[in-house]
């Protein structure tokens, strides 16, 4: 549990609102509730999400080692987050941020891993399953979860460009996975989806 | 400066062996002299290197979150390694590990950003740049640098196949960027290789 003196203070964002630009902080983020993207750009300007930011996790992390930031950090849907002060984290507060990391860093392993020798379809499916865990799903009347997601937002997440996922979102629809509407995805076979996602 | 009491061992290992499977561990392991490549496997049984762990830096720091390692970490050269116990580290040690997790996390965003959105030639200009600065780099009396790698080594490395890796070290070779030998690569034109490295 983070000490009370620790924390600076507690904004809310509304979506599409860019919370941290890259540059230098000296503060620790932390997602209260909603959810935030990390993402970087290239230099033609397409987005590129390096992880979500899930409510309980932290962001800003570079802070800690004094490091530059290189990443923008942008509110998904409306999103509060904690600013901490890391000079002030108790030792245990620490543990806690570090065991993050190690989290965070594993994730990152996963998707080189992805990036490198899984097909886009795996890629897709397992960014879906992985959306499903966030504020971006709702559980609908049917007992199916919808995600709340654009191709071009799947795009900047697996690496890929918009006309190809829609390719691939297509596909999945066709074979009955998922239910594609408009900004919006729904999760028809969550088992098939993970077996795509493990090919 | 971590206390002596941290640690538990120190080991020597040769080129080639392999100081961790994937599984679990209490211990948190750190450099002493030497280089270890951290990396994963494709069901294929194709090596995908993570990354590179220089002297002082360390590895198996899921030990801290009490995580499963999903990595093999193997010597590249012959290579000291400290095995320390994560639950005696000072709060100031804690902070040297949050440092270097920080550091590891960026670069392995900066591998997912490449692998996105760089071309093949940029991935190798700067895989070559970052093994400059291990142990596998020797100057050579010319002033050159001379990097002991094939191309099955560089191709797992950027996430590619050794084939396609060959063709593009010939054509930096025919540029006059590098001089490649068999399972060598000497660094000509360290100014032109990282102007490749960025586009």
């Amino acid at each position: 549990m983070i000490l009370e003196k620790t924390f600076v203070d507690s904004i809310t964002y509304r979506p599409g609102a860019v919370i941290l630009y890259p540059g230098k902080s000296d503060m620790l983020y932390r997602v209260q509730s909603g959810l935030v993207r990390i993402h970087t750009m290239d230099d033609d300007g397409n987005g590129l999400t390096l992880r979500y930011v899930k409510p309980g996790e932290f962001f800003g992390e570079e802070s800690l080692a004094g490091l530059e930031r290189t990443y923008f950090a942008e509110a998904v849907t409306d999103s509060t987050v904690d600013v901490m002060n890391p000079a002030l984290l108790s030792a245990e507060d620490n543990l806690e941020v570090t065991t993050h990391l190690v989290r965070i860093l594993s994730r990152a392993y996963e998707s080189i891993y992805r990036l490198v020798g899984k097909r886009l379809k795996s890629r897709i499916a397992a960014e879906l399953l992985e959306l499903s865990e966030t504020a971006l799903a709702t559980r609908q009347p049917s007992g199916e979860l919808m995600i709340y997601a654009t191709h071009d937002e799947l795009a900047a997440a697996v690496g890929s460009v918009r006309e190809t996922v829609t390719k691939v979102v297509g596909e999945l629809a066709r074979e009955g996975v998922i239910g594609a509407g408009y900004g919006k995805i729904t999760l028809k076979n969550t088992e098939a989806l993970k077996e795509i996602a493990s090919q």
